[in-house]
């Protein structure tokens, strides 16, 4: 499979996430260096003080970093997130970029920066995934 | 207030709770000890592969220690919020357990475990709160 | 071996720990419920400010998951740790409390608790350890 | 004060720090970029297996953190860290190299990754500070 193949079968896998789609979250760049989702912040998106909701921000960067883990290195599942918040996210939309900080055997490491839409931080994320078939590369 | 009303008041207020509404996520128990969370699972709640979305498994647990937080020291928000994923939750529902570990000054830790149908742990999380008046308790 | 000589052989083998040996730590208990360690705080422990430097806890702490989880699931190495400061440690000793939250496949999660001489809490910590040979068990 | 004596006397309260002096950290950069801490392995640096131990991983992590947030805000406290290990560390220096990922308000979360002396990553930390007084910077 071609580059564009191999994005389009992880776009097709990834459409089939049920909980994914309720956020709205659509993939805007993958590539070796990084992957960026995006969400349009819906009222069914926000927590009871009218800010985005800490589950909706934790999904949709465990989500950013899927479909990077995924992309690097096929086959990868998570096994920790961590969400650091920084600033209560008072917006329309929200912006996921996935960077993988360091791979090594079966373990990637990656952070994924939440912004607002004014580029602000809103919070950080560390997961780290274990990568199934290190042969497959 | 009596204690009854205290707890009917934090139901109220998470009911405006909007993504959490999505999980199907119903509050089960309030006390000191522990806050007990259960939620139905439909497809709606999935990942690609047919099991619990890892967001989906985060948000209940985030939800469980919001309420435990909150009944324990009103107001208390989320900081960081930790999750190991132990096994895939392929299951018709999951219940959320937190409890309080520590707390000190303004700061609050909880852990929360996840179950499935069965009571095997599916993941287990850790969170920590700030609590914003330590004057109120 | 009976349960003595396995508690005997980890303690010869923790004996070999050179980094652990400058900060005093001893065993005081080996079960299945959990693993006790208390190190006396000398002047090498301190930090700047006079109480007990992190890096110290830290591996106080650490050094108890290790010793819990090689007795519980030989051999079992740390794959990540957290430690969470609740209070400045300024106290002439400390204990660290490791219990095990749960184990599935080849992954153990570990509570250790560190408390100063009055018995409160100063840090809190969570280690997640593979767990190399399940069959051994 | 001029930013080399902010340096120096930097240095002079890390000098203090009875703990870390046994790890041999030396700072080789203070910036506002990074600040690079560099240590010597001595047998009484090692483990049991002959390989650095992991608390003194974390405590050479956990000074590249300190100096470089109370550089950036002074003065900063740690609140938490994590250490993912990614490699065994069988090697006779170890560089850690500190940079801050975001700071608002009273928390500032930074990134610490330590290398072997071939230069490959051995761990990757992570440390959320919190910032006691905002106004001084």
């Amino acid at each position: 499979m071609d580059e564009r193949e191999v994005q389009e079968d992880l776009k097709r896998f990834f459409d089939k996430d049920e909980f994914v789609k309720r956020t709205g979250a659509q993939i805007q760049e993958i590539s070796e260096n990084r992957v960026v989702v995006r969400a349009k912040i819906l009222p069914s998106h926000l927590n009871a003080n009218g800010c985005v909701q800490g589950g909706m921000l934790y999904t949709v960067a465990d989500f950013a970093f899927a479909v990077l883990g995924n992309y690097l290195h096929p086959s990868t599942v998570t096994q920790s997130g961590h969400i650091q918040y920084m600033r209560p996210a008072f917006t329309d939309e929200i912006t996921a970029i996935a960077t993988e900080t360091e791979r090594a055997g079966h373990t990637t490491v990656s952070e994924v920066t939440v912004k607002n839409a004014e580029g602000k931080t809103v919070c950080i994320c560390h997961f780290t995934g274990f990568v199934k078939d290190t042969k497959r590369e």
